[in-house]
């Protein structure tokens, strides 16, 4: 008999947005293991701890803050060997994923490395987008409207193309792209009902319209759209474009 | 003192898939208002009633099974009265929402009615995008790929227009729309990496390849794509795409 692997998702950071499964399952499974920025903190350890219960066996994936693919990729390597031997000895182990195991998580990193060799199970998890949504206090999408989402660290060209035909968007990955993504808004002519969303439902989380901010973002910072009016604000539906 | 408006995500129906901070307020708040079809069940209802504690106001909004707006809009002037009188003596109120609050959720007709003139807070969920993706062992998005949502029930033209730039992508609102849209994604070239998924997370949940479904779909129900492969069955970037 093989342990499980748990692909747990914990939720934007806010400690009580974890859900009751994720929150039995940390105190139930012998191993965790998590992504640890070198000579930083864990996000994902620091969710998850007023539920560990003690005693768990830990695995940091030690990631340098880099965006040379190499370094990530060997320290998936180490993790799933680490990890392959507990599941192995039957031991379960959850991989503790910030948001969405499955929505731009490096939990995929271990998932396409151990997933064929042993049970896993994916536990969802609140994403950054309902949490910034939440915060900015604007839905994301609505009725038959369509929504994008678009990580900024792609070419104006790729960003503009991907937003086409999208009613409300998200552009992620905000950091150093931030100054030219909000230029390419402009261009496009989208950019007057954007918000700028940073840290949601951590401390220091604040909302406030794109025109407002300055030219730096952090990491965790993404910015919401629509084209035209937001769907709170439009009472109308598309009914031209739907299918008779 | 007015009460406050908690826009309150349950998630995607497994009521283990409910956050702490949900939980918590259920226990809590005076007042529940939630969405409940006429002559039948109501799935967000369901979802919350573990953690009622019993003696809560509860507003049904009951809604007619039509496709016409004029009925529902009535429906929701009346929730938004009566909410409107508990909210102005003081009394906080819960609108309960499947899913998150602010993705193709109904709670933004009681918000763009009530925000204005009372206190809101969104509590995010785990969305049904997250749980479907969780079923079907497949990752939504990934790296630096866009992702697409779109609703079944726009024409072709306008889902194509809405899929073109998208690695990923989930077709919502299946229904019977579901025959039209499996044929398009065919003509498409998208249908080969297909799954569909129904009821994810609840009874009788299940996900399978989209070429062995018949031509029925259940109002729970979506399709997940990728252009081309997956992601985690795809080891390369498309570093070309990316910003210098």
């Amino acid at each position: 008999m093989t342990g499980r692997l748990y692909g747990l998702g914990l939720g934007p950071g806010d400690p009580e947005l974890l859900t009751l499964k994720a929150a039995r399952l940390l105190a139930a499974v012998p191993v965790i293991a998590y992504p640890h920025a070198e000579g930083g903190d864990s996000l994902a350890r620091r969710i998850a701890a007023p539920h560990l219960p003690g005693g768990q066996i830990e695995i940091p994936i030690g990631l340098c803050m880099t965006t040379a693919r190499r370094p990530a990729q060997d320290a998936y390597d180490a993790a799933a060997a680490a990890m392959t031997a507990h599941l192995a000895a039957g031991r379960d182990v959850a991989a503790l994923c910030e948001g969405d195991p499955f929505f731009y998580s490096s939990f995929m990193y271990l998932f396409e490395r151990l997933a064929a060799r042993f049970p896993v199970e994916i536990v969802p998890g609140v994403s950054s987008l309902g949490a910034a949504a939440a915060l900015a206090r604007r839905p994301l999408a609505a009725r038959n409207d369509g929504f994008a989402v678009v990580p900024a660290p792609l070419a104006d060209a790729a960003i503009a193309r991907r937003l086409e035909g999208a009613e409300g968007f998200a552009i992620l990955k905000l950091g150093r792209h931030f100054a030219r993504v909000k230029a390419l808004l402009a261009t496009l002519g989208l950019a007057e009902h954007c918000t700028y969303v940073e840290n949601a439902t951590m401390p220091g989380g604040r909302a406030l319209p794109l025109a407002e901010t300055g030219d730096e973002a952090p990491y965790f910072s993404l910015i919401l759209g629509y084209r035209g009016t937001e769907p709170a604000l439009r009472l109308r539906s598309r009914q031209a474009e739907l299918s008779a």
